[in-house]
């Protein structure tokens, strides 16, 4: 397996913490976003969607978006579990997941690639480039906002995002927060339940990564 | 279980066409989108997030999100198979799944409820109003036509959406191109293989539901 890696995105890096969650080492091909390096042809020959993380398998396959390349690293190497052990709480870590790609991490994507010089052009990721529209910038934000109370609520009663167990929606609910300071966007003071949560996810190893 | 549903609704669809493939009946609670039901009390109890479809369990939790609705289903149905038999299969699924959600659906919904009438003021799902933002309305459409490309493509080298098998992704993807006719946008005639493929799959019992 070849993993395509961007050390400094948001969604490559829910990858690296899942495989450091597992112990899992992949060689890695680190793809410059800044520079471009995902849209020139030797990597859209990889993946035409021209994003990060991708995870080329040993037969050719190559396997693009986050959770779909979770869910085939989680089938090959299964402990520990980062999915839920009961069909219902599978379903939940899914439900969460969901949830904070479209509701979070989408709404900071919005606010920030509308905004940033270095995305002029390019404010949806893929290989069409698309203008600018000054309105998503508060949008986006605002929607983030949202979303920090509704994480908050979910978690005054659960430990983790999902329920009792660490898994991969508290991972992505990690590169959420973290990915608000992308857009000056902290965890507010009166979120009790969340600020709690990420001190205690923090001090994780994967954090780290 | 209690599956809610809105007959004339997309994302609900995906749900009711995915039971119809197993033979499952649940008891259905029909929520009217139309008059504001999702956003009542009554409803917001159940899910907060105000949108169907969802599914309470036995145990009371509300699931919500086609993708971990069905991925529960498919714990309790196994039979027939509609996320791929193997890892490399079923993340085929869910990646091409999430592509259908995120490039394809999403985009028609940008497009339609930034254009509609009917949702002003409510541009996106969700408990809070959003303003509609006039420029969506043309990026939404070309973010379709776009996916209607890449679905083509991909349909030039498989039978389904995923693969070889019918699974969950073609039934993201007939009621992506159905969902297109509410912003008047069809199947290009250039696009053979996607015409092909929705021939094959509007034969099935689950294309009428």
């Amino acid at each position: 397996m070849k993993f395509f890696d961007c050390i400094t995105a948001p969604s490559p890096r829910r990858v690296r913490m899942y495989m450091t969650e597992k112990g899992i080492n992949i060689p890695t091909v680190q793809i410059d976003l800044r520079s471009g390096e995902h849209l020139r042809d030797e990597f859209r020959q990889i993946n035409p969607d021209c994003t990060v993380p991708a995870l080329e398998l040993d037969d050719g396959t190559c396997l693009t978006e986050v959770y779909a390349i979770c869910e085939y690293l989680e089938a090959v190497y299964p402990q520990p579990s980062l999915v839920g052990s009961s069909p219902r709480d599978a379903a939940l870590v899914t439900m969460w997941n969901t949830k904070i790609e479209q509701q979070g991490l989408g709404a900071i994507a919005e606010s920030l690639r509308n905004f940033s010089k270095g995305f002029k052009g390019r404010a949806l990721t893929g290989p069409v480039g698309f203008e600018q529209i000054p309105e998503l910038v508060e949008r986006g934000r605002h929607r983030a906002e949202v979303f920090m109370q509704v994480l908050d609520a979910q978690l005054a009663n659960n430990d983790y995002v999902a329920g009792e167990q660490f898994t991969i929606a508290d991972i992505s609910a990690m590169v959420f927060t973290d990915f608000a300071a992308w857009i000056k966007l902290s965890i507010p003071e009166s979120a009790h339940n969340l600020s709690r949560w990420k001190d205690l996810v923090s001090s994780r190893p994967s954090a780290k990564v």
